[in-house]
């Protein structure tokens, strides 16, 4: 028997629904179950049973075992890891420096996440512009009967997209996505803010202005920009006094790019006609202060929560992987390693 | 003083959010607000106090108070009627046959109910393919940070439009508007049917097929028939057998097209994967046995409950009345009518 030569990838998360995919990785590969169960588990496990390994595969969810990938976590890795391939489209659970310094790679999920996440913004768009969880909250609770005269029982009316100013802030992949979707809808302008401005192909059917601009013009805005430093917060009391009052707010990106507790106010306040997150502060607590008001609409993170789309992103780690063993380098860097490796 | 020579247009409902077109409509006829309070009533009133109107202007509520037009209303109605218009796209509350016989003209509203309707169907689509609503009502129970370390709180997992086929049922106007929205989302096949194949231009982007055809292939079948003999309970016990296990079937057409009770048991058998529905047989009564099920969406009737949708709706019952004034014949005549007058 020869000592095995196969790189080791360290699973962190069940990756349950790409096992075929996994088992043609074993074939260049020796895939192993992190069993650690806590922090202090995993970064002693790290220097011991699983000092010998290559990459390190990573479910969004594991991050509540292992905690973030931070300096710490850096200090502690084994020399021998090449690649960290992250199992989701936002990687602000990693913090890439440290990373970066040791020639470690990382890479995220690009193209897999983008439709699915796209189609909750534009649910919960609908939902907002519409009152349609009012409307069903009265239906289900019985009330429609009572008030037969009254149409739809007397919920408030919506809005149509007609004669409102969609804006969105932030166009990367699924900022684009979301606008092709909607623009068919009718809005009567979309607008866009994006630190550089599109080509005419790629913004067809929005307009470039300046983050103020979209503030102050919008009747709908989706927040889709990426958490990093300069955007947490991004959306905080400042920036919503510019906002049109009762502008519909609604934010897939991550809950800390808005400051959730001035929203929560500000919706209260009426400023805030309607908000719209599949995302918060600090998943997944939400307080009942936000979830409970009538004209907000609250998803548990689900922009990439089907069975598709959990099978692509989870398949979308093993081609890193693949790639990094065939070629030396990760498939889908994320963004602040693109010019490193 | 000289006698009144305009014709009279009786207004049935408020009309609430059109009163700058009716005061430039009541330049050249003169409007009453109808103050029957119930069938029997308006039957006598038509036949006394209202026996010389010209119009009527019907708000789809008003059903409440006056009960159906048909025959009956028909044999009383004063013989100075020359039209009726309808405030919506739906005149199943009419029958056509009766007024026809004599003469008067019925219209309804098209392009208005078009947008808002659509949206109600891709809204409806997006929550039962993703199981949006469980995820919402799990995370408004409090009960997502006991589950925080599985994804979503352990809510299902949906489904993407990728790989599904969307069947459209009825390929109108509101059916093409749902085709234009949901085509960008990424469904692997759009197919349709319609009484007649639509020209190369309309379709795009969808592929005609047979109506059993259409039960049988589809994954998502949105329901967008007119409700008329012929599509009363076309969704029946033998239809919905044709369609796949765990079929989506989404209804925004009328209640009565589909058999509602067959549907609650087969949504609870699990043949059908998930209803979502904006129209039911009995509104505003709707079962708990229907509308408790998880895998159940509801919405009160909110097709076109927006203030734009709702203010574009009565602006064209106007049009229609100013029309027939100038011409003689109303704007746009339901389908019945259109070889009549």
């Amino acid at each position: 028997m020869t000592l095995s030569t196969k790189p080791k990838v360290l699973k962190l998360g069940d990756f349950e629904f790409s096992q075929a995919r996994w088992d043609e990785l074993s074939q260049i590969a020796e895939v192993i179950n992190c069993e650690s169960q806590n922090r202090d588990e995993f970064i002693n496990d790290l220097q011991t049973k699983y000092n010998d390994i290559t990459y390190i595969a990573r479910e969004y969810n594991s991050v509540n075992v292992t905690g973030r990938f931070d300096a710490e976590i850096a200090q502690h890795i084994p020399s021998t890891v090449k690649g960290i391939c992250h199992c989701t489209a936002g990687y602000d659970s990693i913090d890439v420096e440290p990373f970066s310094k040791l020639g470690i790679q990382i890479s995220n999920v690009t193209d897999p996440v983008v439709g699915p996440t796209a189609d909750v913004a534009v649910f919960l768009v609908l939902a907002c512009l519409r009152n349609f969880f009012a409307g069903h909250k009265m239906l289900v609770s019985g009330k429609w009967p009572d008030e037969k005269v009254l149409e739809c029982g007397g919920v408030d009316m919506g809005n149509t997209p007609q004669h409102k100013v969609l804006g969105i802030l932030g166009m990367g992949n699924i900022g684009r996505a979301v606008k092709n979707r909607l623009k068919v809808f009718g809005f009567k302008k979309i607008v866009y803010y994006n630190r550089r401005q599109l080509s005419p192909e790629l913004e067809e059917g929005a307009e470039y202005v300046s983050q103020d601009e979209l503030l102050q013009k919008s009747d709908v805005i989706v927040v889709v920009v990426p958490l990093n430093p300069n955007t947490k917060h991004l959306i905080d009391r400042n920036a919503i006094s510019k906002m049109k009052d009762g502008v519909i707010l609604v934010n897939i990106s991550r809950g800390l790019v808005l400051d959730e507790h001035v929203v929560t106010e500000l919706v209260k306040s009426g400023k805030i006609g309607a908000f719209g997150a599949d995302v918060f502060e600090n998943e997944p607590h939400v307080s009942p202060d936000l979830y409970n008001l009538p004209n907000v609409v609250t998803l548990p993170h689900m922009g990439t929560h089907a069975f598709d789309a959990t099978q692509d992103l989870q398949e979308w780690v093993i081609e890193n992987i693949e790639c990094c063993i065939k070629t030396g380098k990760l498939k889908t860097l994320v963004a602040e390693q693109k010019e490193l490796f």
